[in-house]
């Protein structure tokens, strides 16, 4: 299924590329994407980033210098497609003539449920992140090319992704080969203080009021479940952006005696998105995946059409069943 | 003032020894203190590991199996003391007479405030933690001995310490060496997963109330400075122990324009502990040092016997003439 030598080839024997990852853009999703984009631009080739969502307030220190194009914006054709981290077609966050313009399609990703889409793919679903695996490609890239492709600039969106998918290197995707790759971006000169700052240290004071409230809607389950709910109106009174709350899933998970972490956030008052964490032992990206959801063993989410009670209601009673 | 070589020559000459750290334990204190122990039982030596505090419910996983004796149940005489990371000599967690009967006494430390006060001392204030300076030590001893020192056991203990005293390699004292050691470590078969559980995926449900209530408290102080006061009674009423509440104090610094976090821990009616937190250039070692404490540049604390609102006053008023 991989095919990193025929991808390297793609990208030597290319010049136009469109990058995109999926929607609810993350860190590793953003980071991964401007480490491919960078990269191309330094070895000369022209390259449109796309992706139809907004970033979220944490991740701009990444974006401010990059021309994101909406897909209506763009009608280029004959390039070469890289979706990054991105684990089902269905999820890209682009128009559907962004992925048929193109010449060849090249899918990097470590989502399980990623089923080799592209026409060319690069998955580690061992990985720790998909900035890992473009790590991998611009290590093999630098050694093939005699290039110093890796710079600080893409040393920190690289790190970035391997920070926030890790959850700063403590979740169990963290692997021996992440360290020796956190060992070599620091060596380049990778902004760790900057990244920390403003991923975990720029917290407004409402956020605080907002988690405070959260943590009062605290609920345990039977002892090995947990669940903390985020109400429309708890967002607004807070001046809180529904995007900038995702911080507060891991408060589900870190409890003694608990296996699975939700976290149901009210985005609309019938569309209620959950995030599923897991400790040890259950499979929520199987679980989200009832609910067509999707994610990792330890992390995963979904979105339920219906009430925050009745969302509530179904997901936990299919969470207790996998206890 | 450092002689890594003499150290080593006096364990290899040694057969009794005694290991100590500094009271109020944390996990770079215990990871480092074991990290010697079990290195020097395996070496077929006599140690005895003497401590007069009681170990963090978070940290136990490590010391479950461990003999820790009280100063007054120790006798021996002759015997090489280790002190690991502890700053002063005043702060040392023994009776006077453990240091008394010593006939050599070695210093191990990575704090500013250390002034090699042992006998002989490897002290290095850029280090991450005292364990990578034991990491250090084992790694020579390795070499010079062609042993292997370090097993799961041992490598378990020490990455322990990287991770609390570095914030999860989030703070500035992470160094590209600190993730060397951990890839090290984490090939050796340190139990990643079990620290990172323990440590930090461990709360109480009344310890998330507690925090609520903490957070309730926040206050900002001229944008650059924040505080949260935790009195006897929010403790008390929420049965959560003193030694336990550590990490509240991270959320002071995490906040947006904040530079300097403060967490006033009321212990009695007029005893305060303080800890300091910093982001980007307040010293707060030095502020702590003018109220008889100590630290890091970015992490410090002190007591302050008094009301906890006089000692709001006092320190803040010190703080805000550094900002």
């Amino acid at each position: 299924m991989n095919n990193l030598e025929n991808i390297i080839k793609a990208i030597n024997g290319s010049n136009d590329f469109v990058i995109t990852s999926h929607c609810s853009p993350d860190g590793d999703n953003i980071g991964s994407s401007l480490g491919v984009y960078y990269s191309l631009k330094k070895l000369g080739k022209n390259v449109v980033y796309v992706l139809d969502d907004t970033i979220p307030l944490n991740l701009r220190f990444l974006t401010k210098d990059v021309n994101i194009y909406n897909s209506e914006d763009m009608f280029n054709k004959d390039y070469v497609l890289i979706a990054l981290d991105c684990g089902d077609k269905s999820r890209l966050c682009c128009k559907e003539h962004i992925v048929k313009n193109c010449s060849k399609f090249i899918s990097i990703d470590h989502h399980a449920s990623n089923d080799a889409y592209g026409d060319l793919n690069y998955i580690d679903i061992v990985a720790s992140s998909t900035c890992e695996l473009v790590y991998n490609l611009l290590t093999e890239m630098t050694k093939e090319l005699d290039i110093d492709i890796i710079d600080e600039k893409i040393a920190t969106c690289l790190y970035t992704g391997l920070v926030t998918d890790t959850g700063n290197f403590s979740y169990s995707n963290t692997n021996p080969s992440s360290f020796l790759m956190a060992y070599h971006l620091a060596k380049v000169g990778a902004s760790r203080d900057e990244i920390i700052q403003n991923i975990y240290q720029n917290n407004s004071v409402n956020y605080y009021k907002l988690l405070g409230e959260a943590l009062n809607t605290l609920q345990i389950i039977e002892k090995k479940v947990s669940c903390i709910t985020l109400s429309l109106d708890m967002l607004k009174n807070n001046n809180i952006d529904f995007n900038d709350v995702d911080g507060i899933t891991t408060y589900t998970r870190d409890i003694e005696d608990v296996e699975v972490g939700l976290l149901f956030k009210q985005k609309g008052p019938n569309e209620i998105k959950v995030s599923f964490r897991s400790k040890n032992y259950v499979n929520v990206s199987k679980i989200a995946q009832k609910f067509s959801g999707g994610g990792h063993i330890r992390a995963a989410g979904c979105t339920i059409n219906d009430t925050l009670e009745n969302a509530k209601n179904m997901v936990i009673k299919e969470v207790l069943n996998h206890i």
